[in-house]
């Protein structure tokens, strides 16, 4: 029924060990019309990181032509280099009526609201500070010191809740995604994105 | 996981013919925590009609001093009989976290987002001008000029659906039943109604 309506661009951020990854999966595991936005960086690929995949992986040159050429949607600098969000293949998605999601780096997600006031933006929380800490904890490999310098690095993300949307407590996973997915539902019927309602109701009479 | 969190405020609306009613019955019969407001009326019942199920039955009288008294949440005058809600039950349910759901008259849905900003209100749509005529005529009983003046109505109605924040088209019941469901989830989780995110974070630590 939703016929041509544009798709929705969906913005998700969290704190440092929130579990933005794991409901991400999820959640593009479950919707079928929803496209992951990937994004570029000019760091080096890890072992095992594809081109294209979990980044497109470019020059610093390259990038800086991008951003001078308007084909960035957001960028941000982070550990001295580049991460952004490629326009072109979220524009063609949107208008073909998909959903697009964007994974953003905390400090990236003031700007895209202000480039795309139109996004929906959700901040992922975990349920609480001790959950927090249990989960990185529980990644077995950390030394203490490094949990304890991730817990810092979240404690001073999570006030930027206040710049989202909506906040989704990611305490069972079934849960976040459902909340996100009602979340996309009820966007799209609001009043505002169905301004041509009139014509919509006559185009069949 | 709501724990105390004040319930919702749902505001329906249809134009003549839109199917609200099945709509809310069949949201009742499947949202546990959802409340239905009976509104008072001046008018007199019809038969079958039960005070306090389709309406509270009450005089011009008790209605004015209800006004006068600030008990009334929103109330519209309509063929020369006044409707109204009385707002002592909607706050004890909001205050017990319950989402409590009003159907109002399109003429009163401008008044109870000015009374209550922090209401959500949705507008029901048929699909098309073409299923409501069927709609309407589908009744059987209905004569054709009666017909004719109810499209009439709804046509004067559907503009007001500006003036909600959600429009829920009314194709299969189904779908219009899970969409207020998604918008009730949703808006549960917009920051508006988060702000307190950080005590909730440290409640447990």
């Amino acid at each position: 029924m939703e016929g041509k309506q544009r798709g929705l661009l969906l913005v998700l951020s969290a704190p440092s060990g929130g579990g933005k990854g794991t409901v991400m999966k999820e959640l593009l595991a479950q919707e079928e019309n929803l496209r992951l936005s990937v994004s570029a960086t000019t760091r080096a690929p890890r072992p095992g990181e594809v081109h294209g995949e979990q980044y497109y992986f470019v020059s610093r040159e390259e990038f800086e032509d991008m951003i001078a050429g308007g084909r960035m949607l957001e960028h941000a600098q982070y550990v001295g280099n580049y991460y952004g969000t490629p326009r072109a293949p979220v524009e063609k998605w949107l208008t073909e009526g998909r959903d697009v999601v964007l994974e953003i780096e905390v400090q990236g997600g003031k700007q895209i609201k202000s480039l795309c006031p139109d996004c929906v933006s959700v901040f992922i929380l975990p349920p609480s500070m001790e959950v927090l800490e249990k989960r990185l904890r529980g990644r077995g490999t950390e030394e203490d010191a490094l949990v304890r310098k991730r817990l810092e690095t979240a404690r001073g993300e999570i006030p930027h809740a206040a710049e989202y949307d909506y906040i989704v407590y990611n305490d069972r996973l079934e849960d976040a995604v459902e909340d996100i997915q009602a979340i996309l539902r009820a966007e799209k019927r609001k009043y505002s994105r169905n301004r041509d309602f009139t014509e919509r109701m006559n185009a069949h009479a």
